[in-house]
């Protein structure tokens, strides 16, 4: 059997949501089941419209508000959260997917919506062949030296610093 | 009408085809036309089985041979890519696609198998509204120049290294 690794996503740059939805795209087209879980966002997508219109091989569940965090995350913040760290642990434990996405959840971290404990807990309960995939900026070390794999985005060059907003179909 | 922006992906790190694959669902999602231009290889792919199957919005096609240039380029590999840019820069004066992606064009240009004043010229040609999204590693300066967003990916951490070879759904 294929041995399963834990990648990670990081640092400020563009890609890093869009590399987990590549990698689903090419899980799909292998035959696999995948599970892909979104923290923070709440709000509608196009890519995600766009996945569940080609696969019945993969889940999507959002465990966010309908709104970015602006300040300070409020008790409905955390408490998303948290509901979405013990889907993600029901799905890894039910033996049924063979790649789970956590999409966003170092920014969860990051907020202190989840501590780092109960994360490394539900990634390291993963059976071998499972593939794990997180992202979000901010990744501390404990999560890195977990993980088979890590790539930071790094900001070279932004276009929203020249004012260009985020646009549908691009940006989300 | 939406002004189309210069998207480079670059960097050593894993996650650069992976964000154009991404970004090519996302934008499927929002109803665009995508070419998809791939450098370089010209092997079957995951992704490109799942990107055929789940739209008739986006055209995808391969300048590469089947297998990858070890050490020096062949006369075959500089007339695949030759042949890419042709295409491409074709695809864009059609004006029928709102999104072009040159996956891999970079590695093109390190070969040495096009010329940076060649591609430049290509996509100095795009109308207004079009985005373009070019990946591969060694960006160089005249191109980030040029582009509107930068990411470089940026390893920290890869399981190439521990002996994990690539898997069929997860790197291609």
């Amino acid at each position: 059997m294929r041995k399963g690794c834990i990648q990670i996503y990081t640092g400020d740059g563009k890609g890093k949501t869009t590399a987990a939805l590549g990698l689903s795209l090419r899980a799909i087209g292998a035959g696999y089941k995948i599970f892909f879980a979104q923290f923070i966002k709440g709000m509608p997508y196009s890519e995600i419209d766009a996945l569940k219109k080609l696969s019945s091989d993969i889940t999507i569940k959002q465990f966010g508000l309908e709104c970015f965090i602006k300040n300070e995350p409020t008790r409905n913040d955390k408490m998303a959260a948290q509901k979405g760290l013990k889907s993600v642990a029901q799905v890894i434990d039910s033996g049924k997917y063979d790649i789970v996405i956590m999409d966003e959840v170092i920014i969860a971290l990051y907020y202190k919506l989840i501590t780092v404990e109960d994360l490394l807990k539900v990634i390291k309960s993963k059976p071998e062949h499972m593939e794990i995939i997180i992202t979000g900026r901010k990744a501390p070390q404990e999560l890195i030296d977990i993980a088979d794999l890590v790539t930071e985005m790094v900001e070279i060059k932004h276009y929203y610093k020249k004012g260009i907003e985020a646009r549908k179909g691009i940006e989300y």
